[in-house]
């Protein structure tokens, strides 16, 4: 990464940060624990992806960065619910995410159950804060309408349900499965972050349509280098245990079309990724930088 | 009850059953085991009571009870999520509910976490669709805020915090936190459900905060007459298993005042409830009807 990214991507963090800060009540709020255990994952060191993305599809679209950061924080508090559901026992039963010991190791299993229950509820309550430009072709509802079908049973929790019940299987997922899985868990909700961020800026329909190209494009391209990676990389470059998936008997793309394959499917996605930005122009430079970083790795 | 309430209820209950069945996904929607488990624990018998007073308090509003039925269905989808949640085993550890296997228990437990956490979102979805009257003082977006701030972890969740944090304990919990545990865990809900069906009629700010003040007392006085009937009826009276609390050493008005000073506090609550409506006339007789039903109970 560049080091003018990087320090663009730390800035926006820090922004990211201080507004999650500001929307979630303190930790002493009664009751204590509950709020505790927002904080814990929320502050458990994310990148803040997804509220970036969000920032810099309003910025592309001509609009207001402090007029994102609303919908931005409420999509890091579904990501940050899912994580938490994701990882209980009943689940994949993690016990660490980032080093750290995950909300369920620390509070135990009924609060974070509680703790992810409450960051996906006060999503919406952020985002129904959200201070829309007067005037602009999309309402709250329609803001709320967007986060709740991709956050819910069709999308990121369908996404979760199929993982759950293909783990273990001997039967491999078929390829439009896997694709559905990697659309629910991951590009629903990068591309919503998106296009959230372009609906606070009064986008246009066209504008959102091509956004929604590049979110799909960037989610699905960011999960098959994923699955190349848990191949061919050492778990010390990758920070993770890697060859997980395939010890669990997950369908990934290489296990189901090879190597090959799969690098040229992903250099595909990447390109159309790109593609889709081309009618912003100089607008879309940070999207780009950001699907550069993301999708330049070495796979 | 009179016959002509019950029949009353019945109808509006078939009209809340029609709302929920064309606001849901159907079973077979994929992935079909998350559709499917959403629709168990909402069809599972309830009574409609949430959804009913949002109707009830459209109409003593003067507005169209087709416009509550998006809010009324949303706090249904709230309640039933909440209770999925609870009966979960790290949480009550129940395994059934009206005599029918709980989500967990049928579903595992993986797929009744995310059946709540669908129905959870899938509630804002419903609000956001909410059909508001042109003008009206209120928004998709206030809406939604009051939802998710009754849900979230400074009410609803933060009653079942409490709740698991003071069971099996010996220390008994003040009259404070015993009521701020009925108000999260019972009123508030009630008290939105109700908030909402006047919101889409466009009730004055006078009239919300009668109906609040209503919908409070409703509430407490609905949880302190429970107490008191899990205490002195009996287990085939009550359809439950009686004496329940007392067991799991559960803090209760009884068990913290005594049954006399507990009956005396119902009535006070009752009356509050009743005065609450005055200012409403005949508009409010179907909720004071509501009322005398759910609070006329012989304790």
């Amino acid at each position: 990464m560049s080091d003018d990214l990087s320090a663009h991507l730390k800035s926006r963090c820090k922004i990211v940060d201080e507004a999650l800060n500001r929307f979630l009540p303190i930790a002493q709020t009664r009751p204590a624990t509950i709020h505790d255990a927002m904080r814990y994952s929320i502050f458990a060191g994310g990148k803040r992806l997804r509220p970036i993305l969000c920032l810099e599809a309003a910025e592309a679209c001509g609009g207001d960065l402090q007029k994102a950061l609303a919908p931005g924080a409420a999509v890091e508090c579904i990501h940050t619910y899912s994580l938490i559901h994701d990882d209980l026992p009943c689940m994949d039963d993690d016990d660490l995410r980032r080093g750290q010991p995950t909300s369920h190791v620390k509070y135990g299993e009924g609060i974070a159950v509680l703790a992810g229950d409450a960051l996906l509820t006060i999503a919406f309550e952020i985002l129904a804060g959200t201070d829309l430009p007067a005037p602009c072709r999309y309402a709250t509802g329609d803001l709320v309408k967007e986060l709740a079908v991709t956050a819910g049973s069709r999308h990121l929790v369908g996404g979760q349900v199929l993982d759950l019940e293909g783990e273990g299987k001997d039967v491999k997922l078929t390829p439009a499965e896997l694709k559905y899985i990697h659309l629910s868990k991951t590009a629903a909700l990068l591309t919503s972050s998106i296009r959230l961020g372009a609906m606070t800026a009064d986008a246009t329909p066209k504008q959102l349509e091509a956004l929604s190209e590049f979110g799909t494009n960037l989610g699905l391209a960011f999960q098959v280098i994923d699955d190349i990676l848990d191949v061919t990389q050492s778990a010390d470059k990758l920070g993770k245990s890697a060859g997980k998936d395939a010890a669990t008997d997950k369908s990934t793309y290489p296990a189901l079309f090879g190597l090959e394959k799969s690098r040229t499917e992903a250099a595909k996605l990447t390109a159309k990724a790109h593609e889709a930005l081309e009618s912003f122009g100089r607008k879309a430079d940070q999207l780009r930088r950001i699907a550069d970083y993301l999708l330049d790795r070495d796979y």
